[in-house]
C-alpha cells in the first residue's frame, strides 16, 4: 500500500495484506498501519487498485471504514474480485467502486490519474500515471513483460510508447524479482509445456496452481478440452474464480468440459485433467486431502502425475515438501517448476526490469515490492542504468519521501509515519499485540504451569495441597514424581514465606513461588515454562 | 541411521539427530527410534561413523547408553568431532572410540568391513562395504564427485576402481541432490570464487557459512594470508573446528593470519576478513548479531560486502531473508548462493550419482538420505540405469528390508520396526509427546484462559467473583469487558449448574463452565484459547 499526497489530496494505491508468518503465531493477517491516513481522512480522495490479487485488495474490507470509504477505482475483474471478497464481510459498508478502462482519465483538483495496462497472471492487471504540474508519479502495479526470447511483443511496446512523450518525476517500479537474470520465461511458455503434458499424459493428471493464476488456471481447462479430456475442478477459491471468469466471459471453454468430480468415473483415467488448489501444501486444500487420503473422492494411485504449476511461497517450503512426500509415497510421478518450466513467476527479471526502466524514463526512482533486500538490488539496478545515487530512495514502511522545489530534489523524511505492524486476531484488529505474541511464543516453546494455592488467612499455612495445572509442557503421566516434588516445594515456600507475616502479604509470597517453581522446573526439565501461580486466602 | 543385520550380528551405520521443525515446538531434536535395536543389544557388534556432521553424530550421547555402548569406528577427524561432542555430556559413560583407516578391514563372525574415501564438505568422510557370503552391502555415505567439468578426478576414480572386483549385491547411496541436473559444482571452483572475492574486497569481507562446511571455512583463512589478509574468527562452532582444524594439522595458514576480533582497529578494512556463523540467520548466531547490530565489536557498514557461502536448509528460508534484509539495510553489498557460485553442497547431483552407481554396479539398490521425495526420484534414476523395478525398495522411517534365498529377492517386510519419533525436549527424551505438542500448538495460536472458581460446598454459590488468568490470547487491558461479561457468564453458568445438587458434582460443573465459556470467547473474539477452569470447593 502507498498513499499518494499533493497538496490537500491523497491517493491511495493498493490496499494488500501480508501473511502471518512464523513471527506471529495464531495471527490471521498482516494490515498496511493506516494511521496516517486516518487523521487525514477528509484528504484522501481515491483508492485505485491495481489487480486482483490477495495482497494488493486483502486489507479492503480492514481498512475502508477507518479511511472514510473513498472512492475505490480499477478495472472490471478487479472490481468483481474485490466484490466477492467484500461478501465475506456482510457487516462492512458498502464500497463506492469505480470501473475504469486504461483510456479513461480520473481527474481530481490538482492531479490527473491515467492507466497503463501490464501483464501479471491475472487479466486486467495496470499501473498508474499520476499527472502533476511538475511530471508524472508512475506507479507499475505487479507485472512481466510478454516477450519471445528476451523481445517484449509488439502489445508491450505498443503499451509502453505512451512513455514517449511524458515527462516521468518519479518511479515505482515491482521489485520482486529483479535479482533473476535475463527475462522470466512468459507465459506462453508454461502453457506450450503443459499442453504436452496434458497430450501425453497416460493416466489422471492433477495440475496443483495457485487459484490467483488466474489466466493459467482457465488455460488448463481451454488445454484440456482441445484434447478431448475433462476437467474436474477442486478447491473452493478455485471454484469461485471459475464462476468469475465464466460470469466475465474469460474461460473460453465449453460448459461440459468441466465435470463434477462425482461423474469421474464414466471416464478413462487419461481422459481425466483435475484442477486443484494446494500446491503449497495447505493442509486442508484439495491437493493436500488427495496426498494423506483423506479426499472423499479422488484417491492417487500410481498412474497418476501431479503437475505443481506454481513456485513456493516464502514460508512453506516444508509444507510442500511434505505433500510432495505423500503424493510419492502413494507412487504418483510429479513434475515441478524446479525440474521443469510448468511455472512462471508474474514479476519481471532483471533484464525486463531494466527495459522498464528505460522505457518510462524517469528522474526519480523508488523501488517497490519485494523484501528490502530486493529494493536494494532494484536500486543497484537504477543506478547501473545511469541514474544518480541521490535521485534513489530505498524505501522502509512507513517512511515518508518527499519530493520538493518543484521536481528538483527527493529525499526521506527523517521522521516516520505510524508503522508498527495491525494485526488481525480473530475479531480484534490491533496494532499493540507484542505482549500476547511474545506469551504465544513462549507457551509453544515450553508450555505453562499453572500452580493453584489455597491459603488459611489467619495462619498463612496451606489449607491443601495446591492443585498443578500444566498444558505444553511436560507429559504429567509420565512424571508424577515431579509434580510431587513441586508440591512439596510449593507448601514449603508459602509457608517459609508467610511465617509470621501479618498481614499477609501475598504479592511477596506469589513472587516466591514463581522464582523457586521456575528454578526447580528449570533444573528438573530443562524446560522454563510460564509460571503462574493463583493465591487464594479463605 | 540405519542398521544390517545378518545372522546374529547387527552393525549400525551412522548415529544422526534431526533438527526440530515447525510440527514440533520446543523440541531440542529429533532422535531415530532405536527400540528394535535395544530389544536386541547383544547382537549390536559396531557402530561405524562415516563422517562428522551432526545429521550423522548427533544422536551418539542419547542413543549409545541405550543399546549397550558398542564400539564406535571412524576415521580420525570424525572420531575427535564425536568426542568434542561428547564433552557436553559429562555425565554419559565414556564411549569406545576406534580410530580405522581407509585400508583397514574390521572382521566380525560373519562378515568383515571395508572402507572407501568419499569427497564431501568435511575431511574424512568414507562410505563402507560390508562383505557378506552372498556379496557385498555398499554404504556411500553423504558425497559428491571431485570433478572438472563433469568428467570425475584421477583420485575418484582410483577410490571407485575398488569396486571393479567386487561383487556387491545392495548399494545405499546418498539422495540429497539427485533430482539436480548434470554435476554439483566442485569445491574447487568455490574456492576460486571466493578468492576473487577476497582479492578485489575494497573494503571488510564478511564470509558466512556453517561451521560444518570444514575445507572451506580452512580455505577462506589460506586465500586471506595469500592476500596478506588477517582473519578474525566469529561463532562458538567456528572457533570449536579452528582448534579441531589447528591440533589436526588440517589448516595450513600461518598462527598469526587469525587475529582476535579486538585487535580489528589496528588493520585497514580491506586487510580484514571475517568468517562467521550465523548464515541461517540463527538468531544469535555472529552475523545476525551484526545484521541486528547487537555484536559487540562488528558494525556493519556501507564499505562492508557479506558472502553468504551457504545454502538455505529448508524451514531457515525467512530468518535468511531477515538476515539479508537487516544486512542491506545497515547498507552491507550482499553475495550469495543464488547469484554467484560461492557455495557448492557436498552432495552428488543427478549425473554425478549415475556415475557412481555405475561405477558400484549392484544388483538391489536402496535410496537412503533425502526426503521420501528424493528418494523416489533416485529409485527412478536407478530404473532408469537398468535396475529392474523389483530390485530397488525405496525405504521409509522403521522399514525392515530383507534380501533372501542367499541374496536372491529383496523384499520390504510387512511390519515394520517402531518407528515413532523420539523427541528430545529439554531433558526428557521420549516418544509419546504427542499431547504436549498438540497443546504447544494449540497454546501457540490462541493461548489459554484459566478459570478459578471458589464455591460454597454448602450452597453450590460462588464465594467470590471468579479469577481469570489468561496468556496468549487477547491484550487483557484492552478486553475489560469482555472479562466482566465472562466472570457474569461463569457465575450463572456455576449456579444455574448446581441449582438443587446435592451432593455437588464438581466434574459437571466443570465441563459446563468449559463449554459456556469456550463458546462465549470464540463468538467475542473469533479465538478458541484452551479453556481450563479449576473449582475450589470450600
Amino acid at each position: 500500500m502507498t498513499a499518494i499526497e499533493f497538496r490537500d489530496e491523497i491517493v491511495v494505491v493498493d490496499m494488500g495484506f501480508m501473511f502471518s508468518n512464523e513471527n506471529t503465531p495464531g495471527i490471521d493477517y498482516i494490515l498496511p498501519n493506516t494511521k496516517y491516513l486516518e487523521e487525514r481522512k477528509d484528504k484522501v480522495k481515491a483508492v485505485i487498485i491495481t489487480h486482483g490479487h490477495l495482497d494488493h485488495i486483502g486489507a479492503i474490507p480492514y481498512i475502508m471504514p477507518r479511511i472514510g470509504n473513498p472512492p475505490i477505482y480499477s478495472r472490471l475483474l478487479t472490481t468483481v474480485m474485490i466484490k466477492k471478497r467484500q461478501e465475506e464481510f456482510p457487516h462492512v459498508l458498502p464500497l463506492d467502486i469505480k470501473i475504469v478502462e486504461k483510456e479513461e482519465t480520473i481527474r481530481f483538483k490538482n492531479f490527473a490519474v491515467k492507466f497503463f495496462a501490464v501483464t501479471h497472471t491475472i487479466p486486467d492487471a495496470m499501473g498508474l500515471i499520476i499527472e502533476t504540474p511538475f511530471g508524472d508519479i508512475v506507479h507499475t502495479g505487479d507485472l512481466k513483460l510478454d516477450h519471445s526470447g528476451g523481445i517484449p511483443s509488439d502489445k508491450e511496446v505498443d503499451e509502453f510508447k505512451i512513455f514517449e512523450k511524458r515527462n516521468v518525476l518519479l518511479l515505482m517500479a515491482d521489485s520482486t524479482n529483479v535479482e533473476r537474470p535475463g527475462f522470466s520465461i512468459p507465459e506462453h511458455e508454461v502453457h506450450k509445456n503443459i499442453e504436452e503434458i496434458v497430450k501425453n499424459a497416460k493416466g489422471r493428471l492433477i495440475v496443483g496452481t495457485f487459484a490467483s493464476l488466474f489466466e493459467r488456471a482457465m488455460k488448463v481447462v481451454e488445454i484440456s478440452e482441445q484434447h478431448g479430456k475433462k476437467v474436474i475442478v477442486e478447491g473452493r477459491s478455485m471454484k469461485t474464480n471459475f464462476e468469475v471468469a465464466r460470469q466475465l466471459n474469460l474461460l473460453k471453454a465449453k460448459k461440459e468440459t468441466i465435470i463434477p468430480v462425482e461423474e469421474m468415473d464414466r471416464y478413462a483415467p487419461n481422459q481425466i485433467v483435475i484442477v486443484a488448489t494446494g500446491s503449497q501444501g495447505e493442509e486442508f486444500a484439495a491437493l493436500m486431502r488427495m496426498a494423506n487420503k483423506t479426499h472423499k473422492f479422488i484417491k492417487i494411485n500410481k498412474t497418476d502425475s501431479v503437475v505443481l504449476s506454481s513456485s513456493i511461497i516464502p514460508g512453506n517450503e516444508q509444507s510442500v515438501q511434505k505433500l510432495k512426500d505423500n503424493l510419492s509415497r502413494q507412487g504418483a510421478h510429479i513434475i515441478h517448476y524446479q525440474t521443469s518450466d510448468v511455472h512462471s513467476s508474474g514479476h519481471a527479471n532483471r533484464d525486463e526490469t531494466a527495459w522498464i526502466h528505460r522505457k518510462i524514463g524517469a528522474r526519480f526512482f523508488v523501488p517497490v515490492h519485494g523484501y528490502h533486500y530486493m529494493l536494494r538490488v532494484h536500486a543497484d539496478l537504477a543506478r547501473a542504468l545511469g541514474m544518480p545515487a541521490e535521485n534513489v530512495i530505498i524505501p522502509d514502511n512507513g517512511m515518508i519521501i518527499e519530493i520538493a522545489e518543484e521536481g528538483k530534489i527527493i529525499f526521506a523524511r527523517k521522521e516516520f509515519a505510524p508503522r508498527n505492524m495491525v494485526l488481525v486476531d480473530g475479531s480484534a484488529v490491533s496494532d499493540i499485540q507484542d505482549v500476547v505474541l511474545r506469551d504465544r511464543q513462549m507457551l509453544a516453546q515450553d508450555g505453562i504451569f499453572v500452580v493453584i494455592i489455597t491459603i488459611d488467612s489467619a495462619t498463612g499455612k496451606l489449607k491443601k495441597s495446591a492443585d498443578l495445572i500444566s498444558r505444553g509442557f511436560v507429559y504429567l503421566k509420565e512424571n508424577q514424581e515431579l509434580l510431587r516434588n513441586a508440591r512439596l516445594i510449593i507448601k514449603k515456600t508459602v509457608e517459609d514465606s508467610t511465617y509470621k507475616m501479618n498481614p499477609l502479604n501475598l504479592d511477596y509470597v506469589r513472587e516466591n513461588v514463581t522464582e523457586t517453581i521456575t528454578r526447580f522446573l528449570l533444573q528438573k526439565t530443562a524446560k522454563r515454562p510460564v509460571v503462574i501461580p493463583v493465591i487464594i486466602s479463605i
